[in-house]
């Protein structure tokens, strides 16, 4: 760790999860040297042991505090779970009271559960998988359709998902909301997300409008272009 | 509430995800009330909206805490963190120092995101999807082999997954490693998981002889032959 800052970050130009991480990395102003990981996306695990002895499942994101003795934490979720307990004591982006703290881990579990995976699973039927099956293709779009419509019930009676704030639980939604957006359903016929989940939208605008979301999104706009 | 136990527990009787919260319900020997939801498994969400008011998502589990003002939760692993913060202050299955947290939560995120959705695709495409198609169940196949591969490589080298002793981190994969062991690697030529996977299967084998995991999976077993 010759780069001199508090965190090394393993993580991936494009790839939805690693950005998660730098939202909230970026709200509580920590300071992380970014290592990028060429995935190949038709691989099913990254296999270079340099990478899997931090990460056995050989995917990004990794995160590594040496300020901590080096301790070593992946999955998206559990990352920023263990960045705001640690590091956000203000409780300025993160759940305060005990039950805020479940219901903060219940949206995340569903985001890492119900959201990553089926967008996911989308994007690889429709890009990357060796033929085009339309019944395959069909149902991740109605599942995508699907979480979408849960949100939107939820938003259309509350501004955030957990304790009236802004927390790391919006947050972790943000990256696989603009895959839907912007690749899932762009194309799809009678799909039109602004009128058909208008909190949904809302709240998405609001996420993608904050400083922190507005200058990564940039800087991953410019990493992609390279 | 007419039960006059503590909690209400809405499951289905052979789902996974609902029976990793019975083991750690009755780990911590806390009473419940069991309400069996029939989920059609061929319909993307459940919306009888007596179930959907505490769900959104319309999926089981979901756990309400009258001892905590009707608390309501769901998300199974965000659940069995509840119970464990809030009722295994002794740490009996659960993590105990910051670090051991983080990596609890960073397994309990691998099962949510990792093995679960994937493990449940190569049930929906091997016996729901409207066709057969190869090449897609041969990819949630080889996921699961994938995954099952991860947890040997971990599991070779340590007893437990996190802290060196028996948590929920372990106890989450329970019921998706029966499904892949019985059910989607059951019948593929070339996969034999006790020879292929010795680690994880001794692992799985150990937390099966469990007491409260072998009352459960009785209990189980009895439920769905009715």
């Amino acid at each position: 760790m010759s780069h001199g800052k508090q965190f090394t970050f393993y993580t991936h130009k494009a790839g939805p999860n690693g950005w998660k991480v730098v939202f909230v990395l970026n709200e509580l102003g920590l300071k992380y040297e970014n290592v990028y990981i060429d995935l190949d996306f038709q691989k099913p695990g990254y296999q270079d042991p340099e990478f899997t002895k931090y990460n056995p499942n050989g995917r990004i994101p990794v995160l590594i505090d040496h300020r901590n003795n080096d301790f070593v934490v992946w999955e998206s979720n559990a990352i920023i779970l263990y960045l705001t307990e640690k590091y956000d004591t203000a409780r300025h982006i993160s759940a305060s009271t005990p039950e805020d703290k479940a219901l903060e881990l219940q949206w995340l579990f569903f985001q890492a559960s119900g959201q990553g995976p089926y967008f996911g699973q989308a994007v690889w039927f429709v890009t990357y998988h060796q033929e085009k099956v339309p019944s395959v293709i069909e149902r991740y779009q109605n599942e995508t359709r699907r979480v979408l419509g849960v949100l939107d019930g939820v938003l259309c009676k509350q501004e955030w998902l957990v304790g009236d704030k802004y927390t790391i639980a919006d947050i972790s939604f943000i990256p696989w909301s603009n895959v839907a957006i912007n690749r899932i359903l762009a194309d799809v016929e009678g799909v039109n997300i602004e009128k058909d989940y208008p909190s949904f939208y809302a709240w998405h605008q609001k996420l993608m409008a904050k400083d922190v979301v507005k200058s990564a999104w940039a800087e991953r706009a410019a990493l992609i272009a390279q």
